[in-house]
């Protein structure tokens, strides 16, 4: 009877992040990924490990597979970590289906295949997004009821932690719901940084910005992010379904700052060009904050500001991959 | 420029009462139909009719359908009535996927599907459910805000609700999303006076009713859920979204008294057996009662009990399809 530790979007930036903290302890892992934005590369250094077992399926259609069935009947779901999603918010706009199959329909799918593994002591730990939020003045605690998300994606992140609540409070199942802030760290897999480094290696003379560059938003380090997730997930809580706004308690950093710090290090002499409008794309939250009061009361910190971890990022990403 | 009113869930109880209201005035119908529960003879005898246009579509799949677009966009949406929807609740218990398809994925499918002639002065009308408050004592208003839907139908109709209100508020135009009550009528698909009169059909010996026959819920006329909606739709409306709880006041009658009047219709000496069990099947939401005084001051009142409809429909359908 192995403990088993079920993690879909395994192969994603905080899928395969996190695998490394789970593989050299006494844990079963089953890694689960569409590849669609994940990359097989991000979990080459786990396949070799014998409690490492990868599965190529698309969550955003019904789940059968009878090997991971049979694991899990005979084994113990020890933690479940649903983090697959379509983390790409720009490519939901133009078409509702990306958001509603990759991250609500993933979520249904992933629940009901395991559904019945989901016991009093399992834990099931959600990747959620400050976009269900939407554009809100504050400082915005959990408690917060007027979510008003102007992402599809923020609207299925939203609808996936309602299809969670339901189905935790049915089953009777502990969840953890954590609402990330920009993640960013090493296995990129989209977003700013990503974007940047993809347009440089194209064209170094200039450097088109999506806005006008005074978006500003608080950027965590996923390693943090980890780090948090489990600190959190190793509290006891009463209640079944937990939420948690995850990052910095600071206003974050401006779009302009950091394309300052990536032409910087880039060293190109690169152009930048911004656009008139404010919103980088339709969807885009212009600026929030919300209140991490919760996490720290707890007694977690995170200790990077949104400036060091978009420098560090950005330091081990223009390495990597221009160099 | 004709006037269009474009009707989802074309073939079933609703929508093919509705029809007969509109098909004798100067609009172009279109009827969208999967003809899964809908059946193609309750829509004959507009088939003839130069007005009417049907279109066999399964919604829960995204949309295309250029004749479809045409139409729309030479002319003018001026309502679109939502309709489809998995209405059997049973059918949803065993199988997640039936409302997740039918009920939800219709909704979002039919909404993107329109989206672009959705204008201000459009008006689209969708046929929501008391399911989605789930068991709750005392009466009902719409500003309820604690919904606890126990069934994946009444999950289903709240996703829609939500994700209607959601796209409502951007394009802006008016919904009308009404609550309903258990609705009978001519053209039954599914409930108990279906079953009953399938089950009477292979046995006239006995009738077995699902749960003690205790459960007690309202009952409406089709004729006049439909002529509330009308009545309520013709009204002007500030805000976006507006929803309403439709039916009667009363608490409703038994599922007993239900069997009583159905055997003492069909008079063979059936003997009804029920079950120990309270609930009729899992998501049987055992009594409710919603409050109606909002469209009750609007000037509209239900004159039919729960008691009087379900003699009427009894009646009809026991003369309709046993004799």
């Amino acid at each position: 009877m192995k403990k088993i530790i079920l993690i879909t979007g395994a192969a994603g930036m905080v899928g395969s992040n996190l695998i490394s903290k789970y593989i050299n302890k006494d844990f079963q892992i089953i890694g689960i990924d569409s590849l669609k934005l994940g990359k097989l590369k991000y979990i080459e250094p786990f396949q070799k490990k014998k409690n490492f077992l990868f599965f190529k399926l698309d969550l955003s259609k019904k789940i059968k597979n009878k090997k991971i069935e049979n694991i899990l009947k005979k084994n113990h779901l020890y933690e479940a970590w649903h983090l697959a999603a379509n983390s790409d918010i720009q490519s939901g706009i133009n078409d509702y289906e990306v958001d509603l199959k990759d991250t609500f329909l993933t979520t249904v799918n992933t629940l009901n295949f395991i559904n019945r593994y989901l016991k009093k002591n399992t834990k099931f730990i959600f990747s959620s997004s400050s976009a269900i939020y939407g554009n809100v003045r504050g400082s915005i605690s959990e408690n917060y009821k007027k979510m008003n998300p102007i992402s599809n994606y923020g609207l299925m992140k939203l609808y996936s932690e309602e299809y969670i609540a339901q189905i935790a409070n049915k089953n009777n199942f502990k969840t953890y719901i954590f609402r990330f802030p920009n993640v960013i760290g090493d296995n990129l897999t989209h977003g700013i940084i990503y974007d940047f480094i993809k347009k440089i290696s194209y064209n170094k003379k200039i450097l088109n910005v999506l806005g006008d560059g005074n978006q500003q938003k608080p950027y965590s380090d996923v390693l943090e992010i980890i780090k948090c997730m489990i600190y959190i997930k190793n509290k006891k809580f009463l209640k079944n379904i937990n939420y948690f706004n995850i990052g910095t308690n600071e206003k974050g950093i401006k779009v302009r700052e950091i394309v300052d710090i990536f032409l910087n290090k880039t060293n190109y002499g690169t152009k930048p060009i911004f656009q008139k409008k404010k919103q980088g794309w339709e969807g885009d939250v212009l600026n929030y904050s919300y209140s991490t009061k919760k996490i720290n009361k707890l007694g977690f910190k995170f200790k990077l500001s949104s400036k060091q971890v978009v420098t560090k990022i950005i330091k081990n990403s223009v390495k990597l991959n221009i160099k």
